[in-house]
């Protein structure tokens, strides 16, 4: 990404998808978690349900992506990246897949993420 | 994108972002228009506000890049793709953008695109 870019895709209320993508995560201290692989998206309402984090070896895992609630991620247009109030240790543990072993995304898994990281699900 | 990942990336409710990107979108008549480039998403809600459509070529237009109202799209999933119920040289002469030269999607931009296609702005 260019910096000259940075204006061109993104407003203070929109941000592109691809952009999205390869985003930052930080936690409240300002250390970086990982940064956001992709997010999965309610096709009929258009809501994003989730921000599916990825530790490409940040914290030595490989490829290992963690599906995080939207609502636990709050965006900091001063860092350019998403800031989550969630240890890292915790996030670590989480619910995760390996690539190739996505899950299903149903209302089972819905309540299990969102039970883990005690966000209240109301999709 | 292999077949066997439609039923890993995809469930009946949630798609991935990078999924969207290069979905077909095609008109009441099953004809092709175009594809999803990229959406672009309230960073705050996390509502896809806007699907921006590119049209490589289809049309012979080069890199023209459409937004539409996510309101606008409707998912099928016989289909596989978005269907929009708009004409093609409509969509053709609507708001558009070269490479490079992306509008700053601000309320006037809001707007002057959804009052284009006719659909209520509420964001």
């Amino acid at each position: 990404m260019k910096p000259d870019e940075t204006n061109i895709d993104e407003t203070h209320r929109l941000i592109a998808s691809n952009k999205v993508e390869g985003t930052a995560v930080y936690n409240r201290q300002g250390e970086k978690l990982g940064s956001v692989y992709n997010f999965m998206v309610d096709k009929r309402s258009g809501q994003v349900q989730y921000a599916v984090m990825s530790f490409g070896g940040i914290l030595g895992m490989g490829d290992s992506y963690h599906p995080l609630p939207w609502n636990a991620l709050t965006y900091d247009t001063r860092q350019e990246g998403y800031v989550v109030d969630i240890d890292k240790q915790r996030l670590q543990d989480g619910p995760s897949y390996k690539s190739g072993q996505e899950p299903r995304y149903d209302r089972a898994y819905d309540r299990e993420v969102y039970g883990y990281y005690h966000i209240p699900y109301t999709m």
